[in-house]
C-alpha cells in the first residue's frame, strides 16, 4: 500500500466535511461532523483534527499514506501565508490555520477560499475533468468564482482573481447596491439572495404572481413557479440568467476558456436557467470565441469543496 | 561578444519594423522599410529577411548572436503552428510564415498577433516592466487586448484570450452592431473609429459643436475640442472613457492584475481620457481589487510590437 492519498477539508459554518482523494481526483471516503462555531477556534481546530484522523481510520488507508491536507474555507484567505483573514460564518479572523494544522497533524497543509477550491474540485474531478482552462461560478447566497488556468487555481496579483460575483453588469438605471459597496454587481441579480429580493419586490409591488401566496420565498420557489408558467417568476429567472450570460460573455473574451462550470444551489434550477444563459451568451459572444466552448452544470455538488481542497496539493 | 540577442519583427500593412533586443527587453537597434503588400507574399518575405539581416549588419552584433526571431502580425495567427490565418492588411492568408522564415534565416522563429506582442512588449520592457500579471489595451482603429500572466502571453483554449475589444459593455438600448457581428462591443465606443462615428453622428444630428467645422474628423480632433471645453466633444470622450473604465472593472474582478496598460493612438489623449477611466474604474470595482492596482499609459509607443516580438523567445 504505497499509494499516496490527499485529504480535503471543507470548513463551513455548520459542518466540516472531510474526504480522501486519490491522485486522480476521485473521492474515496468521507466523514462529516459539526463545526461547533459557538465553542470557538480551539474546538473548531480540535474537530478538524479529529475528523481528519477519523476518516483515515475508517478507510483502508493508513496515516503514512497521507501526502497532504488541504482546506477550503468560506471566507477571505491569504493562500501564501496560510492564514484565514476573515471567515464570518466560521467565526475566525487572522487565524494561522496552516501552521496550527501542520503542527497537529504533522502533514503539509494548504488552504484556499471555498469558491476557488470548489472550482478546482470541478476542474480536477468534476465537470471540467481533463480540461486545463475553465471558469467556475458558484451561485449560492452570493456568487463565487474560480479561475483554473493550466489546471491550477489562478490567484492574480493579490489573491482576488475570480471575484466574478462583483462584476458590475447591471446598467445604472436598474442597478442596486451590492454588499461590496458597488452598484450593479452580478451577485445582486444572479444569486439566491438576488432572486429572492426580486421576487419579494414583485410581490410588494402587487405584481400578479403565485409567489404572493408563499411565505418566506426561496430561490427554488421562484424557479418552480417559473416552470409552471408564472410570468413574474419567469421574468425574474430570465433576468438572473441574462446577467449571468452577459458576465460569461465578458469572461469569455478575456480568458477564452474551454468550459464554464455553473454550480451552487441556484444552478439546480436546471434547463430553465441554463437554456437562457446559453442563449444570452451566444447573443453577446463573438462566434470564434464560442467555438468549442461549453457551459455545463457542476457535477460534484457539495463534494466539490472536499475534492478541490485535496487537489490543492497536486494542482497549485 | 557572446551576448545573445533577439530580433523582433513588427509586420504591418505599410511598414516592417525590425529591432534588436537584449535579454532584458531593451531595444538596441532598429530598421524600418516598406512592406510592399502590393507585390505579394514572396516580396514581403524577401523584405522581412533583408531587413532582419540589415539590422544586424548595421549593429555591433553578429549573426551568430541571434538566438531567435519573433514576429508580430496584424491579423489572426495560429501561434502553435506558426501560421498567419488571415492578415487582411498584409494580404496574407493561411501563410506558414514560421517555417518559411526559419528556412531562410536558419534561426528559430515564433509568431503572435500584434495586440499580444504589444502587450508582451509593454510587460517586458515598457510600462509593465517587472510586473508578472498585467492586462494591455490597444486603442486604435479597433480595440486590441493582451493578457500577460506570469510574464507570458496568455492564449486561452483556442488562442483567443484577450479579445478585449469584443466585450459587450454598452446596454442594449444604446448599443450598435460591431464588426464582429455582436451588439455593444467596447470597440464600438472606445476605438478611434467609435469616437469618430460618435462625432459624425453628433454633427449630423446638428449638435452645437466646433467639430461641425472640421472636415474628416479624427479622434484627435475630438480630444482637442474636448480639451478646450466643447461640450459635445467632452460628452463623446467621457462615453469612450466610461465604457473603457467599465471594461477594466470587469477584467479586474476576473484577473486581479497589478497593472492595466493603455496604449494605441487614442491613449495619446492623455489625462482627459485617463482621469475619467480611473474614476469610472474606481466607481465599479470593489475596494480590495483596486488596492495596489495601477492604470498606466503605454510607454513604448510604436516600438512595443518589436520589443514584444523579440520577447516571444524569452517569455512564451
Amino acid at each position: 500500500m504505497s499509494e499516496k492519498i490527499y485529504i480535503g477539508v471543507d470548513l463551513g459554518g455548520t459542518a466540516i466535511k472531510v474526504g480522501i482523494c486519490n491522485e486522480e481526483g476521485q473521492l474515496l471516503h468521507t466523514y462529516e461532523g459539526p463545526t461547533e462555531v459557538d465553542k470557538g477556534p480551539e474546538t473548531i481546530v480540535d474537530n478538524i483534527e479529529r475528523y481528519v484522523r477519523l476518516v483515515v481510520e475508517q478507510s483502508p488507508f493508513n496515516w503514512e499514506q497521507v501526502a497532504g491536507v488541504g482546506a477550503g474555507v468560506a471566507g477571505f484567505t491569504n493562500v501564501r501565508e496560510g492564514i484565514i483573514i476573515f471567515a464570518p460564518n466560521v467565526g475566525l479572523k487572522d487565524f494561522h490555520i496552516r501552521q496550527i494544522l501542520e503542527e497537529r497533524l504533522d502533514k503539509p497543509v494548504k488552504i484556499d477560499n471555498d469558491a476557488n477550491v470548489a472550482a478546482l474540485g470541478e476542474a480536477w474531478g468534476g465537470a471540467g475533468k481533463g480540461i486545463d482552462n475553465c471558469v467556475c461560478y458558484t451561485l449560492g447566497t452570493g456568487v463565487g468564482g474560480g479561475i483554473i488556468i493550466d489546471g491550477k487555481i489562478y490567484q492574480g496579483f493579490s489573491g482576488l482573481a475570480g471575484e466574478l460575483g462583483h462584476m458590475s453588469v447591471v446598467p445604472d438605471l436598474e442597478a442596486i447596491q451590492c454588499g461590496c459597496g458597488k452598484m450593479g454587481c452580478l451577485e445582486t441579480v444572479s444569486s439566491a439572495t438576488g432572486i429572492i429580493r426580486m421576487a419579494n419586490d414583485a410581490v410588494a409591488r402587487g405584481d400578479r404572481t403565485e409567489l404572493a401566496l408563499v411565505e418566506n420565498i426561496t430561490a427554488k420557489d421562484v424557479f418552480d413557479a417559473a416552470k409552471v408558467g408564472d410570468e413574474v417568476a419567469l421574468r425574474i429567472v430570465n433576468r438572473a440568467a441574462f446577467y449571468l450570460g452577459k458576465s460569461l460573455a465578458a469572461v469569455a473574451v478575456v480568458l477564452n476558456p474551454e468550459v464554464f462550470i455553473i454550480g451552487g444551489g441556484v444552478s439546480k434550477a436546471g434547463d430553465i436557467l441554463f437554456n437562457e444563459v446559453r442563449s444570452v451568451f451566444a447573443q453577446f459572444t463573438p462566434e470564434p470565441v464560442q467555438a468549442g466552448l461549453r457551459i455545463e452544470p457542476a457535477t460534484l455538488g457539495n463534494d466539490a469543496g472536499m475534492v478541490g481542497a485535496a487537489g490543492l496539493f497536486l494542482r497549485s
